[in-house]
């Protein structure tokens, strides 16, 4: 099985030539140059990633990654860890809201156990469990760094199977009661940034709860004083196990030359890990919403992305990266179906000056 | 068959009880509270056009209002007239960008020959056309004022027999050679903001190009002196007929109580027509993306809509608008099909203080 330092060592920049392909045949559709926007420089990117002009996405998922953070003992969230272990279940059963809205999609839900603070199970549930949820990070490192690396290398190996598995894009996805205190306490650490400017209220924290939540984001820091220049002492000391492990997913996507798609502002969260982890990642990655969340906006533009959907979503599971699938699909309708200019004989439009 | 003043006496304000109970269905889901955030709130707003809490969305379908525009012999676009006959006609034989989007979204095309500056025909062409064309704006009123209320209503007649038809929702599209020069003008007398303001490149423009359109646009509102207090002068001096098609369907749907998809630029033109001939409208208009027209903006904040989609789209043709079809079919499926909390016996989020 592929190494971290193996995938950092193998992630190849875009292919140039396949890039240039698929501009030149968006270029003789007939219809106005660029008109379909960020549409078309996702296929085109797409293409590059792939190294074939021709793209097809007919196969695809979303792989949520799920595991409790011990933090939540501090009183950050709205609901008991117990959550984590029940929404994972309903992922197999189909029962959640990225199970309904992966059916529009024609995607499939895959679930990872890396970190669930109870066992759990069901059809499909992939066993990646790397402990009993995280420690307490007010108190020390949320995980060892073996851990983190443990659950980056499992992400990686699920890319890198479902890319066997002839998956052509993948989206992420995550449930973790907790998981926005801990990638609150990323971002702050990455982007410099207070905790009080990317915290929110989670999934509908009290005013008195936010403050909590922000005190307790600030003390982890100081307790841990993790390094952001060393990713994983950052993801190690205040991050969880279902980042670490989206993280590797973003890494052996790119690894593999398999789009993966950001969620919202956890899976984006993760995807800064991936980028600091190896700056190549970028260019495999595919934004999707922003994040109601405050540090969304923040963390696509510090990943330098253009989001397709600004829908006040904060849902997670993968939700708002599934949402994009259906419009990558229009794209590729348009892309491989339709007439050239010659074709019914319009003259091709030209380029501007 | 109705007139555009019994439309406008009777469109109705949106229904508060199934509103509520939408609202109240939303959050008894078990996800956290208002996290699907439009998509949440188009549903309740959906409800409350409908007058019902049930919302489906089953059968749907794209209207392309197409019509040619004289302003088109003074060169404000790349190509000439004769495209928009023939992409016309390519819609009834699904060789267009919108067809094989709509084939994703499971929308039908339904064209519309409201103006074509020739005979056209094929499969499921709608025939209403006004005239063979508008005239030269920059000479004189682009139609009569009669000619824009028989394509308002033309527009209005199609909404209607399409409820009848069974319709759960429209998109609005177009096909009009020209036609974002008419919608700068419409946007620049309606919102007072000068032509270089609202006036993009269209399909495709040089910047001599643009200038050229710009002063073309200044002068059909100079010759014209449209009053932008009625909007029917606006529509007839420096509008369209796909425009005032278009307006006629925003304004039949609202009456007949049938959500319509706005699309980029032109469409969201014409929901502003519509909007400033009957406010009521408003209510029931659903955005989906903001045109790369610099205009695409600022109409969105006039009407005060959030679109979903930012994707840098200026294709037309619906092409916008049937690609938030999925993304409603995921609010659906997540709204009618999900667990309630007490299903999975968790306990409910609490709303915020």
């Amino acid at each position: 099985m592929v190494s971290l330092q193996q995938v950092i060592n193998g992630i190849k920049p875009l292919d140039e030539k396949a890039m240039g392909l698929a501009q030149r045949r968006w270029n003789t559709i007939a219809k106005p140059l660029g008109s379909l926007g960020l549409l078309e420089e996702t296929i085109i990117q797409i293409a590059g990633m792939t190294n074939d002009h021709q793209v097809c996405l007919d196969k695809r998922c979303v792989v949520v990654m799920c595991a409790d953070n011990g933090v939540v003992e501090e009183g950050v969230t709205q609901t008991s860890s117990e959550v984590t272990a029940v929404v994972t279940e309903n992922f197999t059963k189909g029962e959640t809201s990225v199970n309904n809205m992966a059916n529009i999609a024609h995607a499939k839900v895959i679930p990872v156990d890396i970190g669930v603070a109870r066992d759990v199970g069901g059809e499909g549930l992939i066993h990646q469990k790397i402990a009993y949820g995280t420690k307490n990070m007010t108190k020390g490192p949320a995980m060892t760094r073996e851990e983190a690396i443990k659950a980056v290398e499992a992400g990686i190996h699920i890319a890198v199977r479902l890319k066997e598995e002839g998956y052509r894009i993948i989206a992420t996805g995550e449930m973790g009661i907790g998981n926005t205190t801990t990638s609150s306490a990323i971002t702050s650490v990455f982007l410099h940034k207070s905790p009080e400017e990317v915290t929110g209220r989670g999934a509908g924290l009290s005013s008195e709860g936010l403050k909590r939540k922000i005190n307790v984001i600030s003390k982890a820091i100081e307790i841990n004083n993790p390094n952001p220049n060393d990713p994983l002492d950052v993801l190690s000391k205040v991050g969880g196990l279902d980042i670490a492990g989206l993280t590797g997913v973003f890494l052996g996507g790119a690894f593999c030359e398999l789009p993966v798609v950001i969620d919202g502002f956890i899976s984006a969260a993760a995807a800064l890990c991936a980028v600091r982890i190896c700056p190549q990642v970028k260019g495999y990655l595919l934004p999707s919403h922003v994040s109601n969340e405050p540090a969304g906006t923040l963390l696509m533009s510090a990943l330098k992305l253009e989001p397709f959907l600004h829908a006040k979503m904060c849902l997670g599971e993968g939700s708002g990266a599934v949402a994009i699938f259906p419009i990558l699909d229009m794209a590729c309708a348009v892309y491989n179906n339709m007439s050239t200019f010659s074709d019914i004989q319009i003259e091709e439009y030209q380029p501007l000056e």
